[in-house]
């Protein structure tokens, strides 16, 4: 290690939907910041693609001999690592990156804290514990069949089987039979036609895939948010969910870490949903919650920690900075961060 | 129609894992019976070519010009009107098969009753009002991602969420675990390698079909017997929902018919299960519920039916003979059936 100056980092968070990556000095300044399609291996077409063209944009006139570290947070495909370094290697960067789950570059992204806790809840739902800057646990991220626990695709799953059972009786009547059959059949269709509904419920899934059913979330929130007692009643269980996935992980585990803040990340958590008001009310005042930040300067900012030597100052002063640039775009969020 | 003397009539009923035909007379004496493999068109590769053999099977050196009429009993699906013409001709049988709900052979194979319900519960799960030999009603039969509410397919989905959150730490430990692990990882595997556990159930899935889920409800079962907190919560759970199926269905609705027997069908709900008996509690005293006949046999009795005048005192001699031969193989359910 030893002299940084001059040095460039790399962070980048790929996403479902969108990658994100900054270039950064050791001083935590911002350079170059680029943005391109989602990096999941599992539902984009090519990620590597969209990974070169984020690294690319973020490093535009800047001399890539200087670069000395790169992370990259991706969601837990086996194929992340390949991705990631055909990526690296494609935009001529010298060495080899980092890769981490996404989860730790939105806690990082958020805290200068080593210790913590981060919650997710969008399309899925996953929950883990941070000592060190490194997941040490997890809870759910299971997946839309057996886990996800108060996720979209959870909450969009608990809507179409709701309106349904409105529909044949079984179940009380709801505000979430217009949303439903809307996004199922069109304005144009019968929005009582329940062998209508059943068949395209199954075929938008076949087509679409399951995160599909995550676009009805939206719907969820706002009808439990007029009052729907049917859209109340998931979107709190929903919140129990999370609220426990959140718990479990939360608790220091006896290795003489710090409890840390508890970082939430993910749409359904980030924006200003009812699920996000219940799930802080379900985990209580004595709970330091934030809002995620920007994952790709949390990445930047866990390269720039591992060029530096344990206890060097300037870690924690350029990942601050890193961070702190983020937070200063959206100061409506700064009284929440607990930060000295 | 008029006399019917010499004739034969032709049931048959297509389930998803076996075939079964009977050929009888209008005494409703049982001449032939046949069976091959399952006639679900969704998840059998040839159903026409089992529904053909079962035909043949039971029409053995019978005089084919003589059969008067035949049904088949076949799950809802689209294809199935097509299969069973196919297979009718194929066997070179005059005339055109009716087809009918799978259900409602089930109700007919069990009880000479023109009122009533059925609630199924094999791999799916379903409840249907039955008025005057036909399906007037129905509730659930939404399959394995928004209902089948305490199926089989149900009940294997959480037994395996269950086992996955008892190991993370958000549920309670269960003896689900050894079960599910072992039906996933098989006996080597590490019962405990939550990720391989996850990936091998996905992977199962989308090998075998959501049916295979099902094949993991015995173990849920047998725990909830043995005293598993965790298993009987979730049978318990099913049996709420199948009593809410079948109340919701079970009541008449004002027309004038009777309120009629309550038939169980499906695995589930036939064998002597802990979800049965609870099932039978839920629904309490009051309801007659008979465990499901033959229904080969229902569907011939829809065939005699059909082919003699309303109000010919032959129609129900010949049903009850027919589904009276079918009770008197099993001689411990005649105490429950209830008929005169």
């Amino acid at each position: 290690m030893g002299a940084v100056v001059g040095a460039l980092f790399v962070g980048v968070d790929g996403g479902g939907t969108s990658t994100r990556c900054v270039v950064a000095a050791e001083s935590g300044e911002i350079l170059g910041r680029g943005r391109a399609g989602g990096a999941n291996a599992v539902s984009v077409r090519d990620p590597s693609a969209n990974l070169l063209a984020a690294l690319l944009a973020a490093l535009g006139g800047l001399d890539r001999s200087r670069v000395a570290g790169g992370v990259f947070g991706l969601a837990g495909a086996a194929q992340a690592r390949a991705l990631a370094e055909r990526a690296w290697s494609e935009a001529e960067l010298p060495g080899r990156p980092r890769v981490v789950p996404d989860m730790l570059v939105a806690f990082t992204g958020t805290t200068d804290a080593a210790d913590g806790t981060v919650l997710v809840a969008g399309t899925g739902a996953v929950g883990a514990r941070v000592r060190s800057r490194r997941i040490v646990r997890r809870a759910d991220g299971f997946g839309w069949l057996f886990g996800d626990e108060g996720s979209g695709v959870w909450l969009g799953r608990r809507a179409v089987a709701a309106a349904l059972t409105a529909l044949d009786g079984r179940g009380a009547p709801t505000a979430l039979i217009g949303p439903v059959a809307a996004a199922l059949l069109g304005e144009a269709g019968d929005p009582e036609d329940v062998p209508a509904l059943v068949a395209a419920a199954y075929d938008r899934i076949a087509e679409a895939g399951p995160a599909w059913l995550g676009t009805l979330a939206p719907a969820v929130d706002a009808a439990a948010r007029r009052g729907d007692q049917v859209a109340r009643d998931i979107v709190r269980e929903a919140a129990r969910r999370l609220g426990r996935t959140a718990r479990v992980v939360g608790e220091p585990d006896g290795t003489g870490e710090e409890r840390g803040p508890l970082v939430l990340a993910g749409s359904l958590l980030t924006e200003p949903t009812e699920l996000a008001r219940l799930v802080r009310a379900e985990l209580g005042p004595r709970t330091t919650s934030l809002p995620a930040g920007d994952g790709a300067a949390g990445a930047a900012a866990l390269a720039l920690r591992a060029a530096l030597p344990p206890g060097d100052p300037r870690a924690g002063e350029g990942h601050r900075a890193l961070i702190g640039r983020t937070f200063a775009d959206r100061p409506e969020r700064r009284a929440d961060d607990g930060r000295g």
